[in-house]
């Protein structure tokens, strides 16, 4: 049986180009006891994954050249040597970019299509979930009452960070790269304003869209957003640093905004990555399944089809190509 | 019986000059119900009087033009109107740069010669102190073994930072302005190494001074010893922001470090103004007065005759020109 993956053909310097990654063919191996071999449905794209491609360690070790890009997975076993899962099921994995993947059963998590649609464990009800969960009420401390900004606002993280935001009897103000995508965040995830930061002056319209000032600001882009969340934080602000996309591809790191406001205002910036908090997971999930069920967390999916289509997809992630969860479906979802 | 002012003259625009300030002569008014008249001995000078010489509210009310320059001072009672205060008694206040001030009573410390030299309440025991220790064990939640380093090592806060550290376990690292403040920081107070940032490659020779990285950093200045002092983090570390005075003078905002290293590192960064914390007040006061009559913590005062002279000791704390902590003598000490 032939497996396709898609490897790490060289580090980028700067923006990826396509030809950074090499679709390969291999044959698929079999399981060793405690293992299981799944066939993906789901692969999941996220900034993070840029960080991967650089040399020297981050967070986390880097992806060596030839080898397969990471990434979360939903797929269904094929074959388990691993007591609990048998062929059929489906789970949640870390197979990466390509169409079949081997993992400890330990690492697995077992999905019940009933509960809710299997992809939205790669998105709202799994690690961007969990992030904006954490990185609002953990990191952020995000009270009642208070006006949260959170950027990125259409993307899998920032759409959850609002509405989690006004779940919580907050007020939320969004930053997206788009006026369309400002009218989603407003009109569908209900946030009580969104300020495009292509469109006119940001400070201006981020200031306006916030006459108390901000509490809580969540970040995921880093750069001018920032700096302009900066000027307005209030007494005793929390900034949460999910992400600083805008830096990612850069070739030499750019400066940052200035501090003024942090030493005058007493604030706290916090960075975070979601992985030091899975021990919120289980609370996590029991809150927001109930939400999606019932409405009050949506999610947009934006699913590209076909493997090879993979790397075209991520590096569109840094041109705010896509609106929501960005999704490749690797093989048909048969729940669906 | 006249009294003798420094006024603010005029807001400066980027570096003050000694005509934004004036002298002024007026007579010494009289104590009302409540109140307290002093003759200043000590003036403390701070930089955080650099701000409110700006227009606009900072965390604190500015100077108006043509009203005296803010100051901590000590002083004797002159006259009082306040139970529990007689001619006589020295005193804390905030009477500010004038040779007698009339206070509030309640706002008042009484200070006992016989306990430490009067001036260490400006200083080593005073809102310097307290601020050395809120930052590095409150805000910076320095611990047993970790590194810590403090920028303007060799001034008021910073050398009761690393001594403190010392005190408690740690690491000390500092960061001063020349190789004879280094020295300083070294040999008197004991501080495990000290990087002068105007000699040499910084970057380079603050992590040879951390070669297990930076827990703790406490930072007076802002600027490159800022960015240099991220690039060395450790996992958790904490950011204290003390203090910006690398900025306090510029016309502009300069920007600030790339905050990927906060990221990455998971830290917290963390502003911070003491007179948020003056419920520690206490026990840093009875901890602090034992380390000082111990000799664990050293302190050096640099005094300036003459309250004429305040102006000209102000400027040169941008220029880095004293070493330890900068009082005026406004006149003389009757306990030495």
């Amino acid at each position: 049986m032939k497996n396709r993956q898609i490897v790490l053909e060289r580090r980028p310097a700067g923006t990826p180009k396509p030809s950074d990654f090499r679709l390969v063919e291999t044959l698929v191996a079999e399981p060793d006891e405690g293992e299981v071999l799944c066939r993906t449905i789901y692969l999941s794209l996220d900034p993070y994954m840029r960080g991967r491609m650089n040399e020297g360690r981050s967070y986390a070790r880097p992806v060596e050249v030839g080898q397969v890009m990471v990434a979360g997975t939903v797929g269904q076993v094929v074959d388990s040597r691993y007591p609990g899962f048998s062929p059929g099921d489906f789970v949640l994995a870390y197979d990466g970019w390509q169409e079949y993947g081997i993992s400890r059963g330990s690492t697995l998590r077992k999905l019940d299509p009933t509960q809710a649609p299997i992809s939205t464990a790669l998105g709202v009800l799994g690690m961007p979930g969990l992030t904006a969960y954490v990185g609002l009420l953990d990191i952020g401390r995000a009270k009642s009452g208070e006006t949260i900004v959170v950027s990125a606002a259409a993307g899998a993280v920032g759409s959850a960070v609002g509405q989690i935001a006004k779940i919580k009897g907050c007020r939320a103000v969004g930053v997206a790269g788009s006026r369309d995508k400002c009218d989603y965040v407003e009109r569908e995830l209900g946030f009580d304003a969104c300020v495009s930061y292509r469109e006119g002056n940001l400070p201006v319209s981020l200031e306006a869209a916030c006459p108390g000032g901000i509490d809580v600001y969540f970040d995921n882009v880093g750069g001018d957003v920032l700096t302009a969340a900066l000027r307005l934080i209030n007494v005793n602000a929390r900034i949460a640093i999910c992400g600083l996309i805008s830096q990612y591809n850069a070739a030499e790191l750019p400066a940052g905004p200035n501090l003024a406001p942090i030493l005058v205002n007493r604030a706290t910036m916090r960075g975070f990555i979601v992985s030091d908090h899975v021990d919120r997971a289980p609370e996590f999930l029991a809150e927001a399944t109930r939400w999606v069920r019932d409405g009050r967390l949506k999610y947009r999916e934006d699913v590209v089809d076909g493997l090879q289509n993979a790397p075209g997809a991520f590096l569109g992630l840094f041109e705010g190509r896509n609106v929501g969860k960005l999704l490749v479906r690797v093989a048909p979802d048969p729940t669906r």
